[in-house]
């Protein structure tokens, strides 16, 4: 610990006296780099007395705010639109309701412990925000297995719609090319643009990388089966010796489904190791509210108007229970609230933010979470977390990572849409109807679901009437004309919140945007 | 629960009517074939009364024979050469001392809650005997990480000693032959058994799965960086943009120590998700003791003969700490003594069994715990569990997968030597060199290593006084040759443990010998 804040002190003090670029290469030289753009958390002189800041939304961006400006001596305020703060950091547990844009009311029935994560619900090991504040707010983390290798490929378009396992999947397609360029390598005039020694090379490693036996071919036998698993198992005593499997079909595995399944589990940002924190994402919220004490924060505050002048800034919010209309003024102003709700409300600032606030749109993946009686996923299938893809509407199971072997019910993600048109397909139903979608999808690869299904919640997020998506989706392009004009200070009033971050969605690009924007407001206030 | 027992009973009763194929089959259906030949635990007619059996050992094949046996209603009696149960199932601990053959003696310094596991220290999830009685006997069990994507591929002999993060390695590697074979696939002439449609299914698929461009080449790029990783991460607020690194060079790739480092992270028994006990592996015997209360077990025993007649067996046993000689006399006897020491007791068995028990050879591996005072890996280098390779002798670096982003200090293992060279290097040392040579080794990889070392501990399996190796090392001669006369019953003895197994050296093996070896006895025992 001792040498860490050391290390964060030279940090600190490479970084104010020689410029950020000396800082990286520091950070570099020191193992950092590469992971995060975090260095520890901010430190700031203490405000000029009496500073008053008013900071709207409670999720992850705006109680980062809260908590770093108040320890700073500022005077902060929280106005937050729902009865409760997290935002988008939210769990639904047994008990709980929810009712959709359009009216539907989901009354949660999970039995006691279990919990679903209608939103972020992962934390990257490169996220280190997000790690820092866990440890320092006390919000116990614990690994949640990504890439399980005895988790299914599914697709309804290869195998005959047979889930394979990823373990034979992947190694027979390393297997199939390396065994194809093994032999293109061998047998063509080609010129790989390497010399003979590297070819010699080449088909060495593509030998031992793919398993190739003697003559470059990837075969069944038990030396593949190392790797890719047994038909009849390794057994003890007087049993049948182990034996090798079919080999999947190579015109089968060079079907697109099949790639595209193992690429979206292997993305940087669903890599092990991941964290979850232990018994819900709100958790986070949690660990922030127990560190804000006495906080001073209105909820049920729907915001209409944020006007400015050159002393101050003035937020006009209706009461949603319909307590009337009420306006809070302050030095200061931080915005967290999304883009597309803001695009509604009437903001005193300059052209060029608020042709940026109207210019990124947002996605609406949508997620169900399905309870069954028992964890047939683990007992008949051996499958303890990780993750199955599938190329329907579903597109993905996720195995509760947590409480694995435990008797009784359990939650999963019985799907997990996030392309646009199976989101859209999902978000068009009701509720009702999403979770039987989940259930006769799911059930083409888990025969158990009918039988084992207790209850289910379907979050589609197009339809969470404080949010109408769940993440900024920014273009290349918007980028380029409107990501710096909505991150600047505009008078009194900066915007911060996951949609201000180059990882629009993640927990981490709300906390590294409240950081940023607290940083470079603290120098205005103290330059000012 | 219920349903599990049904599925169960149906097996049962599938496996005594119409035998072991048409179980086998139902199994399948079920899906629980291609995991393991474990199908739930024994169910034993009650014994006749009075039926003595003696086992030789006390590890995990000899306790499992004990408390199925002892349900049944036989009268047991168990031999152990070593203070305490367990045998290779073992922690050590901060207070522990150990002395190897050859005299040298360790005292472990480990920090209250540290442990090291010299043996056994992981479950895969297709061990389900282990899992089962873990589950039966109350073990917790947790997760552990083994490919982290984050952890570093690190060969003295490949991109100048420098060690790299597995994602690039593995993501540049199969970009860089996607990207050969897209080239070969479509300038040669070569007939690659596929048709024009499949080429062009080829094309695509390299596209996709090796994540080339447009022109199938793998680029630097943040297309590449989604899997690979930032250069300049994605950051918050006002910041600069994220960048793509460098790619790594096609030739270093192509190293054998990269491909044999990937494959050795990634074989069956080593795929995600892996299990260990809460606390150290001897909780799996601690499991089994608390089940066997009042277990008629002498400790310090060093069995000198085994002999029969056709109506008993006598056990004839030194106490080691010098107090005499002593005989037991049992109706049978389920011996779980390691070959290598067995060879060297006069035993009365058939001149197969007696030719089998020698012919075997065993490996030593030797392992190297390391305390240090910090996470480094975790807080520098964003290592949070799984393995660290490298080509020198110490093979591996495992990181802690419990315990993580703790404070205070914290045992990785440093060394896990398993070929025959380098662990025979290893334990030519004294274990002070072992633990040298791990440190020498290991800041290579960790620069941080000299400043946070506290203590180490060293076990060469060679030297564990009760093993003189740590796992029977079958060839598929001695496999052929042997194994059936050393897994018959002959006369009233019968061999148990790993060594009996497809799987030697592995838990898993241990369990399922056992469980054959008192199934078979049993229904002897019937019919006698």
């Amino acid at each position: 610990m001792e040498t860490s804040l050391t290390r964060r002190t030279l940090l600190k003090t490479i970084g104010l006296t020689a410029g950020t670029s000396a800082m990286y290469h520091a950070m570099a030289m020191l193992g950092h780099a590469q992971a995060s753009t975090f260095s520890g958390p901010p430190v700031l002189s203490p405000a000029k007395p009496g500073t008053r800041v008013v900071i709207l939304g409670a999720g992850l961006a705006g109680l980062l705010a809260a908590y770093e400006l108040r320890k700073a001596g500022y005077e902060v305020r929280i106005l937050e639109y729902q009865n409760r703060a997290g935002g988008r950091n939210w769990t639904l547990r047994g008990g709980d309701s929810y009712t959709e844009l359009g009216g539907h009311t989901q009354q949660v029935k999970f039995a006691k412990g279990n919990y679903f994560n209608p939103g972020p619900w992962r934390i990257p090991y490169h996220h280190r925000a997000v790690l820092h504040y866990c440890k320092q707010l006390g919000v116990p983390l614990e690994a949640a297995v990504q890439f399980n290798h005895n988790a299914y490929l599914h697709s309804t378009r290869a195998f005959n719609g047979k889930p394979q396992r990823l373990r034979e999947v992947w190694s027979d397609l390393q297997g199939s090319v390396a065994e194809l360029l093994a032999k293109a390598a061998q047998e063509s005039e080609l010129d790989l643009a390497l010399g003979d020694v590297e070819r010699d090379q080449l088909l060495q490693a593509l030998k031992g990388w793919g398993l190739l036996d003697d003559e470059y071919r990837y075969r069944s036998s038990l030396y593949t089966a190392v790797r890719r698993g047994y038909a009849t198992p390794q057994g003890g005593g007087v049993v049948d010796p182990p034996t090798a499997g079919p080999l999947l079909e190579l015109k089968q595995l060079l079907h697109p489904a099949v790639w595209q399944g193992l690429n979206a589990l292997l993305v940087y940002n669903a890599q092990d190791t991941m964290f979850q924190p232990v018994g819900g994402i709100d958790q986070i919220t949690a660990g922030f509210m127990r560190a804000l004490p006495d906080l001073d924060i209105r909820y049920n505050a729907r915001v209409t108007h944020i006007s400015q002048t050159e002393q101050e800034v003035k937020v006009t919010y209706e009461d949603t229970r319909g307590d009337g209309t009420a306006q809070v003024t302050a030095d200061w102003c931080i915005c967290t609230i999304p883009l597309n709700i803001l695009g509604q409300i009437e903001v005193q600032a300059s052209q060029p933010m608020l042709a940026a606030v109207r210019a990124v749109p947002y996605t609406g993946f949508t997620k169900v979470a399905l309870e069954f009686r028992r964890r047939f996923w683990e007992e008949d299938d051996g499958i303890y977390g990780g993750n199955t893809l599938t190329d329907q509407d579903i597109d993905l199971i996720a195995y509760p990572p947590h409480g694995m072997m435990s008797d009784g019910p359990a939650v999963l993600i019985g799907a997990y849409a996030t392309s646009m048109a199976k989101t859209l397909r999902l978000t068009g139903m009701s509720p009702q109807e999403r979770i039987e979608t989940a259930l006769a999808q799911g059930e083409k690869i888990h025969p158990q679901y009918r039988k084992e299904f207790l209850s289910g919640v379907a979050v589609s997020w197009y339809r969470v009437p404080w949010m109408l998506g769940c993440r900024a989706r920014w273009s290349n392009e918007a980028r380029k004309a409107h990501y710096d004009a909505l991150s600047a200070i505009n008078g009194r009033l900066v915007l911060a919140g996951d949609h201000i971050s180059y990882m629009p969605g993640w927990m981490e690009g709300a906390l590294l945007s409240s950081l940023d924007a607290i940083q470079r407001l603290h120098q205005r206030v103290q330059a000012g």
